[in-house]
């Protein structure tokens, strides 16, 4: 299958290129390696350091035998993307090319609208040029469970059927967003809806949970095909921020009381994920959500398990509570369905002892590279 | 109470500013006059001539006694909006500085980003303003019924109690948006409601149905002060357009079956709506969702309400049905809450026969102004 994985220099972006890769399918990267920008933007860096994009290419090539063509561009200039699948002409499209971080979508006015505004035109633009050279191709766009928020029923995979006043209808799932981020992705699943409704697009929306992990068995074959490690409280993600903490001492800091409960998914399986929406691709005209996770957790929860493990490696690692950065609630309900992927084949990879052993060895490899005055939320939502 | 009516030299926004400016309310306009270019763009006309802002605000000092400010730039404009909203320190903001047209919207891409870049991103400039100018600015927002789309449901006022394994939430209402322009309106509802839960901001969404009429008592006291008229295919609305084909003698273009269903409201109701929501705010942190119509017709019922009235007067309209340039459902059920407004004081003006010969008449008065070129349907959904 001819794929392009949009923003496949990224945290899942890149990982998911080489496994779709590895598994024979025919693969480009389109991305416009911004995210390298915001590092720099942010006075941060990737725990783990990455090699340049043409490097990571040139090494697959050796060790794996297999070309990945890139195109380094901006999703949000149409002429450009509009070039790009000209020349492709692929069967499916990955859609990562997003700003992907809450607290920087958090961080002032400009940072919200640039935000929204590139996550929508971009999208906007990719389902344009789909309809107009490639209208056959299946559409794979990354959304995100904070789409839902934390409402007080069961979440369903993109749909809810509602009986009310007697009349029964199958409807969108009401969406409860946290963040101007997060608003962004529900943006974007109104437009690919509309798009499929009204020109027969074919899309599936992933809408996945926090990811935690690093490498997948394509990223370990060499050091230059390394994947990114965010560990610092603008891109960092719950587990993985807690492993770097215990990794140097630093209390785990929960924000707020930690019953925040989530749905987690290991990268390794996010590739899986991807790849299984490929090869079942959704038909003509239907706008198919699947909910991209394997487990929940409370924040409180996954704090706990890496404190234990860091504990038995001789790392002091205590759970802390800091002030919530963001307005959220607390303690809720959660129950998310997870289905679809599993009836797909999916087999889920779940959190381990082993694994989180895995990170603190890596965050210790690299303890030299930490920031220490990155690993706080400095982003505050009120 | 300090207003400023933002988009207030557009065919809602002018009306609403003088009858809030004729109620003893202190009004501020501020409006790109973008709209007027749209025309130029179109090769389509006002079909009532409209005088500049400055003419308009001149006459109504001259007529009514009363000052309107004005501040000609766009709330796209980051740094001139702050600056308006410092210098006028207002209590409630009327917000219907947005593209409106859902056919515009559906040109090509490039009208369909430029819609939800500027309707998305203007809101958001309006809501960090709000909440770093003026946090207790009551901020009353111009929607769309047309968030809703066609559910097989009843339609309440933005959000549904929902019973689902059990449990049970109210949750905001589920959007089945139909064109590039409604999406837009649906992101910035998310938006909204988004910064009155983190930042507790009081905001009414007006989720107005198809406005027809064209003068109130305001605009009609004097030529100078009169409200614009758009009859052509991409601007003028349901009512509006059948009274000015039945004017030319021209078929009344009932798209497709005729069967879709929507609420309806009068300019003049409008007005008087705005007005409510202003003097009964909403509370810090409360999203208020309002469906502003106050009658629900079949674009067919509509065009023979027309037919009956212009063969009266002796024109001859006879309904024809052409190919709907719009991808939407040509029968469905159809019934939705609009009681909020009517608790609050609104006393509706339904549509008469008398309101129809008044906008037969007019069209009358101004027949040699119309483009016959541009009544038509030009832009496709598909």
């Amino acid at each position: 299958m001819r794929v392009i994985v949009f923003g496949g220099d990224g945290f899942c972006g890149w990982p998911t290129a080489l496994h779709l890769s590895a598994q024979g399918h025919d693969v480009a990267i389109v991305d416009s390696l911004v995210r390298r920008q915001w590092d720099v933007e942010l006075g941060t860096q990737s725990l783990v350091p990455i090699a340049s994009l043409w490097e990571r290419l040139a090494r697959w090539k050796a060790v794996a035998g297999r070309d990945i063509r890139a195109y380094v561009g901006d999703v949000c200039d149409a002429e450009f993307l509009y070039g790009v699948l000209r020349m492709e002409h692929p069967d499916a499209v990955v859609h990562f090319a997003e700003q992907r971080s809450a607290p920087y979508s958090m961080i002032d006015r400009a940072h919200a609208v640039y935000t929204q505004v590139q996550n929508v035109s971009g999208t906007l633009n990719l389902l344009y040029g789909i309809k107009e050279i490639v209208p056959a191709c299946h559409l794979v766009k990354l959304g995100t469970m904070g789409e839902y928020g934390t409402p007080n029923i069961d979440i369903e995979e993109g749909y809810i059927e509602i009986t009310h006043h007697g009349r029964k209808d199958v409807l969108p799932y009401p969406k409860q967003p946290g963040s101007m981020y997060h608003l962004s992705k529900v943006h974007d699943s109104h437009n690919i809806h509309f798009c499929c409704r009204a020109w027969g697009l074919a899309a599936t929306d992933l809408n996945q949970g926090v990811v935690y992990g690093v490498q997948t068995p394509e990223t370990l074959l060499d050091p230059v095909l390394y994947n990114r490690f965010d560990v610092d409280g603008v891109f960092g993600t719950a587990l993985n921020r807690f492993v770097v903490e215990a990794a140097v001492g630093h209390d785990l800091t929960v924000y707020g009381r930690g019953g925040q409960t989530r749905g987690f998914i290991q990268i390794a399986d996010t590739v899986r994920c991807v790849q299984l929406a490929l090869e079942h691709p959704a038909g003509a005209g239907e706008f198919r959500v699947f909910n991209q996770f394997t487990e929940q957790f409370s924040v409180e929860d996954l704090a706990r398990r890496v404190s234990a493990v860091a504990g038995r490696l001789g790392l002091q690692a205590r759970v802390a509570h800091v002030e919530n950065p963001r307005v959220e609630r607390e303690e809720h309900y959660y129950n998310a369905a997870h289905t679809a992927l599993v009836a797909l084949g999916l087999e889920p990879h779940l959190l381990s002892e082993g694994l989180i052993e895995d990170l603190l060895h890596l965050a210790l490899r690299f303890a030299d590279r930490i920031l220490p005055g990155t690993l706080l939320p400095t982003v505050r939502w009120r």
